[in-house]
């Protein structure tokens, strides 16, 4: 192999090269950030767990490297930085650094954390090319799933086409998580695709299909979903849905600009399902009597969206002194601070139909006023519609990082196609 | 979905159907073996550990189901039987099952485990008749990347399209262990593949392929391995070093059947090897004294083979009693015991070009005098060749699970017809 001219990650062919100076300008940025800040001495060294071999089931015992110690020791640090504190997304503590020999060295485990937190919550050039990259391959996995995907085939048939596009084509060997391949009904059940209920149906004509799938690239996520008939041809009432969905994603990704309110952006996708809704005739009355008894959190029980970086669910949602909101629906937004610039985040507005929560709704007289259960009826076994993007937030506005067909029209011409994006096979000549 | 006659899991189309009848004779059995020992008191209860949802990083708290105690309070167990063991091949302790207010039953940990192994060990009809369907899938897909692998593809295409093929057409979503799929040189690092070495080269004309993988189903494993040119024609040095290894196979699976020593498989395999390379001219002098040195170590560092089954490497390798044989080669092998009939083992005897070992045999004069250098370096980063089927043992013999082509001439004859096996997006019209 020829030598690169700098150092980069990549795995060939079309992928993309990740320069090293992606994790050095981070390192910069780390301690910039720490040197902003009172309480960090002068010759502090930041100490990281590194990740462990994980084995199935008996095999969990990792030796740590002997000579940590030794080459801290002789760095002479005032302090070592390590990683604690809470990931807000999860709820659990990150497991801090430690080995043997630590106790002879003066350790601060408070400082690190939230400046680590603020790095990643701000994306740099490197990374939006990487993030990018992330949602150019991944939508055009999706694409070529919607080119294929047909009555009479297994969900999972759809996620098995979907892993070999990123991986043969993106050089992206994981999913950034476990892939939801909902069709039908299953199309309302939020985490579908779980060893428990492995997207393991027969998809069937009629049915509405809601994939949400994601490639990762050096750690880097995306986090996309499609909805659309599997047969091609949206029915009236799917149309519906799916335009009411689409109409609070772009009416969300024009409001998105800097020092907006992300829990806001929540409270503008509600507004626009409910006036949806109404539109549509499942529901009657004021929309702003409907806010107050929240009852577009029937059927979007999820957070509007979520940052995304190296996590898919990416850290910094609520630093010290912002709380969630404890409303249905808020108290699920996995971000609660201010949009910035350099944020990368999803868009996913989603109207479902759930039986227990329509069912809840009915039995209170608060909420069941404005249902229209005659036309709900209809819709009980639709499933969803989840539209979601990923976008970053640019000095006045948003750049859309997902490229997949999004109305109806586009949706249906694409599927009609013939043509085929992506031999899995014969590699590249048609694409 | 139509309701089945009897409960099975089954992932529909062409998979395989796994009754549940499967579990429940497993269950008797392990009552059964539990009954037969000393020691074990009416009214005892197995409890297990059950497996935890692990996340990436921050999130690994998860809360236990707290009405277990209750559950278990109201058997009025004797005694509680909790699985605490060495696994002989990992050399970790599997973790033992734990709760809020064991403390307030009598617990044993030392009976269980010898008896779960023992019944891990011995395969029953519908265990094999799983493992016979995970080799049949893996085999498939081994045999479709052979009819689309060429020169100018990333290793990890190659590994993309078999986890493709299992998932598709096998519905076997996880491989049982990280693809290997080491081409020219990498052929001769045994466990390349993993994030530090991603199946990342090009493969070139010329290369040797030795594709080391297995997909898993409801949690059986297959372990698989192909050698064979990327370019379909075995070059006279490559066929020489294919052909020893195939005929040490052959030799292995002959010999096979109950109360034979798996050590003494091992060692058979290291005198073929040997025998072989002599005719090639690599090694001069008598194999009896190559034994004597442990000259086979050299060219196969590895075990013959190991028991498999829900792990792909099987527990039960070495009970108490049975000692790890201390000199090269055997002492990686992963079992040391007696062959039994039901036992499901791989053969995978290998002979591999690695410098570092090389070089120390040609430093070690008790060696170096059986090495012919001069054709010795004609083999310098030609990689190694390495021949994996898995077999079940049988009253006689063995069953061979593993089908796909082995001798040169079937190898190239396969490789040359352009039919496909298998489109990986239109489903099963040529399969």
């Amino acid at each position: 192999m020829a030598a690169a001219p700098k150092a980069v990650y990549w795995l060939g062919k079309d992928t993309l090269r990740v320069s090293a100076a992606l994790f050095a300008e981070n390192r910069r940025r780390l301690c910039e950030g720490l040197k902003a800040k009172d309480g960090v001495v002068p010759q502090s060294v930041v100490v990281l767990q590194g990740g462990e071999q994980k084995q199935r089931y008996c095999t969990d015992t990792d030796l740590l490297f002997r000579q940590i110690a030794d080459v801290l020791s002789n760095l002479r640090p005032a302090t070592l930085l390590t990683l604690r504190g809470l990931n807000t997304d999860s709820g659990s503590i990150c497991r801090e650094a430690s080995f043997e020999g630590i106790s002879r060295f003066q350790v601060n485990n408070t400082l690190l954390h939230p400046v680590i937190v603020e790095c990643r919550l701000i994306k740099t050039d490197m990374e939006l090319e990487v993030l990018r990259y992330t949602n150019r391959i991944s939508s055009e996995a999706h694409k070529m799933v919607m080119k294929h995907v047909k009555p009479g085939q297994k969900e999972y048939e759809m996620e098995s086409l979907f892993q070999h596009y990123c991986y043969n084509k993106g050089g992206m060997r994981h999913t950034s998580y476990t892939c939801i391949c909902g069709t039908g009904s299953n199309s309302s059940i939020l985490h579908y695709g779980h060893a428990g209920a492995p997207n393991d149906k027969t998809i069937t004509d009629g049915d509405m299909c809601l994939f949400d799938m994601g490639g990762e690239y050096y750690c880097y996520s995306s986090d996309i979903t499609c909805s659309f008939p599997a047969n091609g041809k949206f029915t009236a009432d799917q149309r519906a849905i799916y335009e009411a969905v689409l109409r609070s994603s772009r009416a969300v990704m024009a409001a998105i600009k800097p020092a907006v309110k992300w829990t806001d952006m929540h409270r503008l996708a509600d507004r626009v399902h409910l006036e949806e809704l109404v539109k549509i005739g499942i529901l009657n009355g004021s929309v702003e009597d409907m806010l107050k008894v929240h009852l577009g959190a029937i059927f979007m029980p999820h957070g509007l969206g979520h940052l995304l970086g190296i996590d898919v669910h990416d850290v910094g949602g609520y630093p010290e002194g912002v709380e969630r909101i404890d409303e249905p629906g808020l108290r699920s937004l996995r971000m609660g601070r201010l949009v910035q610039e350099r944020m990368v985040l999803t868009v996913e507005p989603g109207i479902y139909f759930i039986n227990h929560l329509l069912d809840q709704a009915l039995a209170n007289p608060a909420q069941s006023c404005f249902i229209n259960n005659q036309a709900l009826a209809r819709f009980r076994g639709f499933g969803g519609v989840r539209i979601e993007d990923d976008i970053a937030v640019t000095a006045d506005g948003v750049e859309l990082l997902t490229c997949v067909p999004r109305t109806v029209e586009e949706i249906e011409a694409f599927m009609a196609d013939s043509a085929k994006l992506f031999s899995p096979v014969v590699s590249s000549e048609k694409f």
